[in-house]
């Protein structure tokens, strides 16, 4: 992919684009509020169906919503990432009725890789996730995949 | 909790308590198909819902599925462990039918503190992730949330 | 602890103690150089003595800085913290002759648990760790240890 | 690097190579006493200068030993191996005199990434160490640098 080509991705398309196509943002009602190059906001609010057996909401769901926000910010420079690897802390729960914010930031981008941290947060500011994940950048740019 | 009130437990039982109670684990369709102290196996088949934008089946879900088999084998010797962190590795992808199995393997076990180590594999034997989970062990018996 | 105990913790004296008694960080001349409760700074020069097989800085080395600096915020306060679990992205590489800052900055504390971000600089601003840290909370103070 | 010179790899010259030429396994007195492709482990003695200050084993030279593993058994099929990100967990402590072991197992391996889990373990078997670790694989052969 040319430098040119980079300038002229639309982060903003691919903003829509994402949060259409990602089937468990759908499914999970999450909702993309924020987003730059590097960065973006999801909201996200917790569902009976997102509980584990003692009534919290599940940390597969917290994970998910994170996961999520990575995915839109590692993408969002146009150059397809894939995620390697993440690390979720649980320093708090969440409940049924908790609106979840995650917010993702890029800490480091080189040409083969990125790292970005996300916090999801409650509504009183609560930490309930601080994920930390890494991207593989291959050459393949993402608007192949937003126009199939 | 008393070392009786341990050997009391029945594993079984808490393996039909929180399969059943666990709303992540009934919306996808996971089974728990092995349990026994400190171990266990849970299946399930990617969905169409649990796939992301590029049609690959979502991070968030393939780390639902080890998370769950965590927390079954991380509470399976009767006393409540609580999720610190957890981190995740994707060697491969998942794709929509895809039948896959979390085993969950426990590493160490203190009084305060369990690490465990869960494998999602394909049926072909592909691993598509390797999660290594961290607990805190309180003082309280599961069995309390299970009469709640 | 009570509060009181906790309020009367000399953060300065925990500051000299620590560093002088950490035999590793004396070994690679770490220096504490900032110290708050919940927050530090720490420098150290990249030797040839801290070179993997390929003449770079070693991950260990990296790491063993981030970890002191990790061990030094999480007992700022004055109660006793355990690492349970740690993360590690290499960025980038250091050389020979770097000057590398490791700042921490709490991210989240309890009672029984706290998370700790580190990042390790370059004098150029290039980040070559990102470390994420997670702590039990014991009930001991730490001013036990500096009196033996 | 075509097949054929992977084949050719001398794992065994590796091995004497990364032990000599990595200055953190000579200054710690690592040794590598088991090698095969993907495997490894390596031993060491807990001494005095890899303390804390509270008299245990440092976390960073515990992660240290485990990463040189690491980094022998990643780049143990002759393909260049870059560490990316690590997590460890510390289950137990180890202390002055201890010999650790940690031992290397090849997870998964694709021609850009491989994953690795070592275990560290005192001669009791206590596990005190549990990492695992990712690399980005690179084109370069190992022997480029190992005719520097």
């Amino acid at each position: 992919m040319s430098q040119t080509e980079h300038t002229a991705f639309d982060v903003e398309a691919f903003g829509r684009w994402i949060n259409d196509h990602d089937q468990l943002a759908k499914q999970f009602a999450m909702q993309l509020v924020e987003l730059s190059p590097g960065a973006c906001a999801v909201e996200m609010v917790v569902r009976e169906d997102m509980l584990n057996a003692v009534g919290l909401c599940h940390g597969g769901v917290t994970y998910a919503l994170a996961d999520f926000a990575f995915a839109v910010a590692s993408n969002s420079h146009g150059q397809t990432a894939v995620a390697l690897s993440a690390t979720m802390n649980y320093p708090a729960a969440a409940r049924e009725g908790d609106r979840l914010t995650a917010r993702a930031q890029e800490q480091t981008r080189s040409r083969r890789a990125g790292c970005y941290a996300i916090k999801v947060t409650r509504e009183d500011g609560t930490i309930v996730g601080l994920f930390t994940g890494t991207v593989f950048r291959r050459d393949d740019p993402v608007s192949n995949w937003m126009s199939e």
